[in-house]
């Protein structure tokens, strides 16, 4: 089954065969017996990937192929005009027994897009290049978004200098080190809006809503603000039996209120952008005798909407009085974290929807409720995301899925959306 | 200020200053810069304590000093007929930073009460023991209410065996060796019915029942059911952000509510004699931006009255089914713990509450929420317990704390029971 392209598009569309080959391929690096992929930063999966990376795009692309002081995989094709580059990825490394697709697509969609460009003998303006990032997952160094943050200048390369793998316990510093990569070149090497002209991702949704509505292709809106707070709720631990229900100042309990509150509060705003979590609590001393003394939760809220949040934070404040009062303890509250949401930019989004409407298909325009490599390239590059339909919304599991032909359709999209912009930037 | 003996009670009271010096003495083994008491099993100052009591029941009451195989402190002075002895006792260790009057008042005034009725020259029929049982508290091995378990069989020797100290490491028959046991030699010493007449326990309330309504004592009417259970709620861990709020299984919520429903069912039994906790619980993967997939929880209940538990367990049982459906989570429970309320001796408690309505007191006829080493002298003996007012109901921490008066009253009470039991047990 081979996508028709529309008669007023250039006639140039992806492989499906290839594509799910690449996937199956790439696959093969870091497979468990569980049939979860296992390819975390430094690992020999990850060394296998991308070996067999870099081979694939010198052979199949005939592309020159570097490696960026972050370790980050560059591949390169040259343009007809001297211009800043077209860039297309995403990441190959895997959380813990992830998935097949979560990062891999990006990666692979991209190289397929060059691919198919190169057969089509279709000549850019633009140089277009593809990169995989290092380490986007959460990992054992506990540095997620390494790469894309490190070449951004978001992270500093001193803030690293003391991580360690935290079983290995190899400096992350030495790790790059054998991926190619050297921490002490970063700076002279950082990515400015000289570098980069566009970074298009392609990346599966990892929630539920595409399925949901039926939809094959999302473009995305923004990448959701996230904001965590560490509550910390002290009560007072006694004899759990001798102390009368009316007497005690049990944490645990305002911690449950407080946990219900938050979904409660989410739930009433009625909107697709927003969620809120409880995902940490720690009892203390947590023994089944004792009236919990202490409970640390990590409260955290998702959303791109700065008025929501604000809403939600008022709401918040407002249950932790009553608690407070009706409980005689005291929460205390801290914001560890306020990263604003990002917006993707205009014209690659307008772009992106004209060549999937162009296909006569459908797409929902959806804020990204995960972070992603693309965050931050945004002050580097014009930056778009695309979504494909994660299969019962599951990610970061080995039953992690998405059908071909969305990624398929992804494919073409990206193809006409590079062309697109290749004609409208200068 | 001496207490008054009513003129048809014998003319013997205990001296107040005396029994306030004796405690004093007692907390100085142990005293960290808190003002708490660190005085676990085999520790220095359970050894000072041991050596202390031992030397004081020499000296200030002639009596026969002896360590049993549980190390169990005892002092005998005979009676003037060869009978079963009447025993007062209660222990002398404490939790880590504990307080200066749990377990430490019912063996001081234990030690008072034979001191004064020796001063008078009363006469007992039966001999008179005064006993410290070893480790009744929560204590580094592990194994609580040891010296009274142990020496009547209700723990084995054998069941110990492997038990060592959670720091030192020393096992736990090495520690009791050191201490003047043999766990070897238990099965040989085992009491019974045939070695105890009565015994009668004065300890401190550990609430603030006796505190609420004014009473300086009450009598314990049963020691109280424990019943625990293991839950296990398995929902569905996820990401964070991408995962729709009405997608959700998060087993953190449905241990929120199910925790809030304990509380609610146990509040609407209206009663002072049953608590409900959940005291321990755990999270997993417990990581903020992940949805909580399984939550393990520690339910406890006390209660003496079997109905009501059983009117507890059912509505719990039709909460979890309620939030199995709406939360779409599994909800697994074992009963880890069932133990029954243990009553205490009918005629002693007549004879207790005679006696304090004959000083002109009032009492209160409390069960006791909290476990005791009364509970296992029950099968060989006829069992009695009085409560002493904790103030503010603190107790295991530095601010325990019960008024002399109170001690007083408790060791006048005392007196009278013992000669009334004297006189009516042939």
């Amino acid at each position: 089954m081979t996508y028709k392209t529309p008669q007023d598009l250039y006639p140039v569309t992806v492989n499906e065969e290839r594509i799910a080959k690449y996937i199956q391929n790439l696959a093969q690096f870091g497979m468990n017996e569980k049939g979860g992929i296992d390819r975390s930063l430094g690992s020999k999966a990850d060394i296998q990937a991308r070996n067999w990376l870099k081979k694939l795009w010198k052979t199949a692309l005939n592309a020159t192929v570097t490696v960026d002081p972050a370790a980050n995989l560059w591949a390169e094709r040259k343009g007809k005009e001297k211009m800043k580059p077209i860039v297309l990825g995403s990441h190959h490394d895997a959380v813990a027994n992830g998935g097949k697709y979560d990062g891999a697509v990006g990666v692979l969609l991209a190289t397929e897009v060059v691919q198919s460009l190169k057969e089509a003998d279709y000549k850019l303006r633009h140089p277009i290049k593809i990169v995989s990032f290092s380490a986007e997952e959460p990992n054992p160094y506990n540095i997620s978004t390494l790469g894309s943050r490190l070449i951004t200048g978001v992270l500093d390369g001193k803030q690293i200098g003391e991580a360690t793998h935290q079983y290995t316990h190899e400096k992350l510093s030495e790790t790059l080190k054998r991926l190619g990569g050297d921490v002490a070149d970063v700076a002279n090497h950082l990515l400015t809006s000289d570098d980069v002209d566009v970074f298009l991702e392609c990346h599966i949704e990892q929630g539920r809503r595409l399925m949901d509505y039926g939809s094959s292709l999302a473009v995305v809106s923004t990448i959701t603000g996230i904001y965590r707070e560490e509550i910390t709720i002290y009560g007072e631990a006694n004899h759990a039996g001798t102390t009368m229900m009316e007497n005690r100042h049990d944490a645990l309990l305002a911690g449950a209120e407080l946990s219900l509150a938050v979904e409660e509060a989410v739930l009433k705003q009625n909107r697709t952008d927003v969620v809120g979590t409880v995902g940490h609590m720690e009892i203390s001393p947590n023994s089944a005798n004792i009236i919990p003394g202490t409970a640390q939760l990590i409260l955290e809220i998702r959303t791109s909407n700065d008025q929501v949040l604000k809403r939600l934070i008022e709401q918040l404040t407002q249950r932790c009085a009553e608690i407070e009062v009706k409980r005689q303890i005291i929460i205390k509250r801290k914001t560890i974290l306020d990263q604003k949401a990002v917006p993707m930019d205009p014209l690659v989004r307008k772009v992106l929807q004209q060549s999937i409407r162009a296909f006569g298909e459908s797409y929902l325009d959806l804020p990204s409720m995960a972070g992603h490599d693309a965050v931050h390239m945004v002050p580097v590059a014009k930056t778009g995301m695309v979504f494909v339909p994660s299969i019962d919304g599951k990610s970061h599991c080995p039953e992690e899925k998405t059908r071909t032909e969305d990624i398929v359709k992804a494919g073409n999209v990206l193809i006409q959306t590079v062309i697109a912009l290749d004609k409208e930037l200068d």
